[in-house]
């Protein structure tokens, strides 16, 4: 594992959309775990109310991980999230949620 | 691993010690190896500059997370660090680096 990348998404949610967000990683499409590279991912759920929950993914390689973003896969994977953000758009109100995403190196396990 | 417990220490180096924080995981004590309950951990540095690098580390339950806080092998493993924050300490520096704990539930992988 040593060296490899890791990409966390950082999602703050609206408290009401909490339960749907759970929802929709209990039943991801499961789109990710064909890419190659892909190593295992964990949705955290913070132990504290306001804290953004984390989506944490394992990769072989930075260059594996791009290539999922850029794949129809990706798209495929956040259908009904992004769907969710487009609607409360449309209907003048604040996304339900929104992310950060920050990039790191496994340098000791 | 599904829901398992999740302890996430985020650690803000000063840029002059992060060499010296890494060459300390770099050769752990694994003190915390040996803890009932313990599943693994990584060491995250990030790819941007200013931001923490993570010490994520996966447990059975809370309870076994908090027995290897409250354990002997917690100050073991966490010697050296302490000692270099002790120094600073004396020596009427700022420490060489903070640290703030989160703790998380893994909700789905």
């Amino acid at each position: 594992m040593e060296n490899h990348f890791v990409a966390i998404n950082y999602i703050q949610c609206e408290e009401a959309y909490k339960p749907r967000f759970e929802a929709l990683f209990g039943s991801r499409a499961k789109a990710i775990d064909l890419m190659p590279g892909f190593k295992n991912m964990h949705v955290l759920k913070p132990k504290t109310d306001n804290d953004p929950f984390l989506i944490v993914s394992y990769w072989e390689s930075e260059k594996h991980f791009k290539e999922w973003t850029n794949s129809p896969n990706f798209l495929e994977g956040h259908k009904r999230g992004f769907e969710d953000i487009r609607k409360a758009k449309e209907a003048g109100q604040n996304p339900p949620m929104t992310s950060t995403f920050k990039t790191y190196q496994v340098i000791a396990e």
